[in-house]
């Protein structure tokens, strides 16, 4: 059975908003000097926790209630290499929120003149993670309380 | 513009073999008492240079060559948390190989009785890498050396 | 033989300064369910690069003069946990500055209010990293040019 | 206040005894061409639990047992810079081990032909990682059982 889907996430870059910037250090390069790609998954993190946050739902308070967000899904496509001291910018926004999923879309990219001699934004990737909502205790499926899920539902509608 | 397309991997499970085992560590687990997701990449790593060091094409060679293998595309599916102390096996196999290109697929499991009270196999994730063929001055899009291709095209069809 | 010296390194409080914050991520923590030990040096490289850019010194200037600073020693004494979500400050300083050798000095705490529940400001660990000066091309012992060498040394006397 | 105390580890290589061999992936190494320093701690962990496992000791029996042994106190110095591909060698044994302490002393190194045209052994660092037995629980200090205890002094007895 051969492949026949592109692993190619379809996010739409215009409902993502700049969380975070960070800048790269040697600890994420690889010897072909670029960004090593597992080295990104820590940043797209710190975006999707950073814009909960904005929302009024830090990831502790979900914690708190007893309830965790692990990953179903991850799809990624690379554009561009990062380099050793580029200042990216990663956009994230919520795609899809239900009762019981939630997934994120992300574009980490360099504005021009993060990096020396870059003239114009350049995108390093495209991304998207899938959550489902879990007990802490025992990893069974557990429905969002409807306060967190108003909220977080209310950001893919200002997104979209 | 919402998203349409699922990231799941279509993977064929039946192509793939096991390349190695590895057990899991602390550094690779994460306050939720499970393996964190960007943890599995090195060990899809481990695999797939295993798979070519045993097809005859170790990465060194393409280095020597002046060619690199970066990755442009990631899917991972996860189907059950990763567990501190499993000992993991992580089959892989070549699903897709042209001269500027090279797909692998992955199965990341734990066996029957390589976790404490563990009865039957268990899945943790599947997964496929896309790889460009690049020159490693320059990061151009370059052609795999026509032996090299004979070699890892013949894995392709001895895995299907 | 027995070991005879403590690994605990001695650094100056007084001489360090802050150079950066930051937030633990999922990523660094463990099973344990604090930060795992190695997540912290991704945190010291950051507040060791911010610290000699903001002295005037970026480590793309050094690269670009064909030198490196990879680290000949590491000492770190572990106080307390770091917790998930914790605001950490980096503090550091350089501690000594010659021709071919660069000691930086670190202390990474978390101020009161910096965690919830957090009373008192609360000390991490305190580290020490050892640099030597290479040469990029064959990492052959290299001195510093002599204008990087004097400000880089004005920073330890200010510091002192 | 000047510091005054190398943080070179002192370690006797004659006690330590191989654990576990692993090969550098381009995860580990950095845009120096070499491993990154941090990169080196992941092996250092999985060298002393494969020693504490071959004593009878698995580290899940101590956490069974509602103990954790985290890290106090890390010193390293770095000889040699490891390569891509590189066959390590991680030699490692117990240097101390009281009721509440446990010392682990390591040697990292590449043997002749573990490397291309490599032809004597190098090392590439020795470290110390001390650790403290704390209850899980609350990481408050609690005593080793006896029965641990006498396993693991009597690794030091046969090192010694």
């Amino acid at each position: 059975m051969p492949i026949t889907a592109p692993p190619c996430p379809r996010i739409d870059p215009d409902t993502l908003s700049c969380a975070v910037t960070a800048r790269v250090l040697y600890a994420d390069t690889d010897k072909m000097g670029i960004v090593y790609h597992a080295s990104y998954f820590r940043y797209l993190e710190l975006a999707r926790v950073e814009l909960i946050r904005a929302a009024g739902i830090p990831y502790t308070q979900l914690e708190a209630a007893g309830l965790a967000l692990p990953l179903s899904d991850i799809a990624v496509r690379f554009s561009s290499p990062g380099l050793y001291d580029d200042v990216m910018t990663i956009d994230v926004g919520l795609s899809l929120v239900t009762r019981v999923r939630v997934h994120f879309d992300y574009r980490v990219h360099v504005k021009a003149y993060d990096r020396e001699g870059l003239r114009e934004d350049v995108t390093l990737l495209t991304a998207q993670t899938r959550h489902a909502c879990v007990r802490r205790e025992d990893a069974r499926p557990e429905r969002l309380p409807i306060s967190v899920y108003e909220v977080l539902a209310a950001q893919v509608r200002a997104g979209a």
